[in-house]
């Protein structure tokens, strides 16, 4: 028999396991989500974690059918630079989607693009010792600050939701001014709002990045998953890599090609960027060059990416390039999903947060929305209690108090009208007794 | 047709490349060697680095194979505290062969041990704002510093190869007197040495971990390769965390089971060590609480470990714990190699450089050795020229200046009499002109 999302059981559950809607612990609320799912015996409708839910590309479990197969794959630790096809395949792709040139030595694979995240702060903050300012284009994935945090570094943060086009140029020129700045990270297309920032934004940001050594962290964990940003006819997305070398660019297999469980990332750059020499990295990497650097740093972090994977992620990258697989259109999924969800929530009074500014922002994995007179702790609280689930848009740095982020990736098609249902069953409760807005 | 192992071409190419002996970079030296294969149209016995030789245990692959054709397992992000069998198992595992009770909670898969190695680092080395040095019990492997290096942390060390027993205590005792002293950090069996500490070390240096809040990072990544080092008829072997709590202890799949490809290690402590706050550890891990910044770290690193990966190790260590794989048994292979290699190496005028003090320490998947006359590097080159790899011991930390390093992992019983052909010719070689023994 199904169970009820009873208030005073979510309520009291949450309240004992320590849950503070204030400074929320993410992982702890996932765990509390499953034992309440247990514990009423009911089905949340998860939009609370980014998690891909289309399938895995059949060239990739293949290819990783075959190279668990072979047993000197399994047995021997990978080349700590990456196995030879995927970076060969990695700078075809890119050369083919970004229009990029570069060469498949820089294209360095990592336990995911977390890894390659850390990796790229360490690097960006190391390199001037009076320069260890990491300034974040909010809103962002949370542990990208934790890891700026854990290298002892300094954060510092602008939200896009107010601050685009020369505002955001004035302010990045504002930190660099103040002498301390090593790197912006940013990711595009944006994890939650799905924005990507406009050629005439990454043009200036490319100019002050070159001018002054400061590194552009990109994070493309999500490429893919909106449409093409160009006017022009070519299937291209903007990228800070079309505007300057001064950049490391974070890719990931999990959500393109719904294999988060492998922990498969690259951390890619220029030659010239990976060519250069700092003295002042000889103190934490035993070397002066970027480019060794990296290297020696995953060696020594995770002894190289998970050889297996590797070759799954070559092989689909592979039919990418040889245009045998169209992951734009598969991906395009999300963004029906998206755009499905975006009109159920828009019908029931629900407001968008982050609302596309131009229309490349449009699909997406994640939405960012509010209610009226609702906080986002609020809000999320009275989802819970109608079998929703979602996290507050201030985990990501945001400075909207109102809203949230919610995930499409586990959303399929069938569970919609489940999904409407249940939200409308939310605005209902909304209009029949306001006063629980004040509480 | 095969090639020869020519003297001048080699010199010419590793001069080329910049191969500096005296500091060498273990990851160019690796590269230069396989490009030296194909030039020459040589096949080297590859001894210089620790590769596992022996097939991954069947059930590891059947249980990948299977967790790979479930595409939730590949498509979704792997629990960030692992998967509860693998956890289950490894405490259920460490129980039965080390005798010791501990938490599944507390058994946390990483992407291989080395970064099981960073985490226990970072967390030891910022407890306390004055205690940042790490106590590294010498020869050791190299990246475990570099990471002490790469946090900002400060090393110190001392070579077990003149210090054992009551001697060793005293160092560390004065060490900590000193007040900086965060935690010491040894391999267990060692790399390379294959040594353990005795059990009167081990209850010495617990009682010191104890009185002074310093941990101790042991790093078993060798386990099952050396003979159980206990007099009971019992098959355990000696661990600090037979004596202590306040330890991290670095377990890997790479060399037990031959699964260096796959990246898979756990960080495992016990549950008062991970339930306890420091102040200091705030500012870095965004909490004071030891077990919830690992998992944190583990997450904000790379997302968690290879998720169909932990499928495979816990199906083997099922096997294990149920008694239906005798994992011992097998990784004794390459005891009997190392001890053939041994035989050979002394008919030939080698000498043992760190030799078994004790009975246990026999077998093992390293040797260390050096011939009369002859530096590291002389030995290193000498050993090229006549088809066989090794390296340096100064590479692992030991102040042994003739001493190198050989791995027995690749070398098959086939290949016995080609090693045996090939060390008397460079046996020969030296009687025939020992004037160059002063090149």
């Amino acid at each position: 028999m199904k169970g009820q999302f009873c208030r005073e059981t979510i309520d009291k559950s949450l309240a004992e396991a320590g849950i503070d809607f204030e400074r929320l612990d993410i992982q702890e609320l996932w765990k509390q989500i499953s034992i309440l799912e247990q514990k009423l015996n009911v089905q949340y409708l998860r939009m609370d974690f980014g998690i891909p839910g289309l399938p895995p590309p059949d060239a990739a479990i293949n290819a990783h059918l075959e190279a668990l197969s072979d047993r000197k794959i399994v047995s021997r630790y990978p080349p700590s630079e990456g196995v030879t096809e995927l970076k060969v395949e990695t700078a075809e792709f890119l050369n083919l989607f970004l229009g990029i040139q570069l060469e498949p030595e820089w294209c360095l694979p990592t336990c995911g693009s977390t890894e390659a995240a850390f990796i790229a702060q360490a690097i960006s903050g190391r390199r001037y010792k009076e320069r260890r300012q990491i300034l974040h284009l909010e809103p962002g994935y949370p542990p990208i600050k934790a890891q700026t945090q854990l290298l002892g570094l300094e954060s510092c943060a602008v939200d896009l939701y107010a601050c685009r086009g020369r505002q955001l140029i004035d302010v990045i020129q504002s930190h660099i001014n103040e002498g301390h700045l090593a790197a912006i990270s940013w990711s595009s297309p944006n994890n939650p709002t799905s924005m990507v920032l406009s050629e005439e934004e990454l043009r200036d940001i490319g100019m002050l990045c070159e001018w002054n050594d400061v590194i552009a962290i990109e994070d493309a964990a999500y490429l893919g998953m909106i449409k093409g940003g160009r006017s022009s006819g070519l299937r291209q997305w903007n990228s800070i890599s079309q505007y300057t070398d001064n950049f490391f660019l974070l890719l990931s297999a999990s959500k393109m090609f719904s294999y988060a469980g492998e922990r498969i990332g690259m951390l890619v750059s220029s030659a010239a960027l990976m060519g250069r020499d700092y003295e002042a990295m000889d103190e934490f990497f035993g070397c002066k060059n970027v480019g060794r650097a990296i290297k020696r740093t995953i060696f020594n972090l995770t002894a190289g990416a998970p050889h297996t994977a590797q070759y799954a992620i070559a092989r689909v990258l592979k039919a990418i390039n040889q245009g045998q697989y169209d992951f734009v259109k598969i991906l395009g999924e999300y963004g029906n999903r998206a755009r499905a969800v975006r009109d159920i929530l828009l019908r029931n009074g629900f407001y968008g947060v982050y609302e596309p500014i131009h229309e490349e922002s449009e699909g997406g994995f994640y939405l960012t929305f509010g209610f009226p007179g609702l906080t986002a702790a609020q809000l999320l609280k009275e989802l819970l209690y109608h079998g929703i689930t979602v996290l507050p848009l201030s985990v990501f740095g945001s400075r909207h108090e109102g809203g949230v982020r919610a995930c499409v990736g586990l959303l399929e098609q069938e569970d919609m009208p489940c999904f409407e249902h249940r939200i409308s069953e939310f605005s209902k409760s909304r209009v029949a007794c306001p006063a629980r807005l004040m509480q």
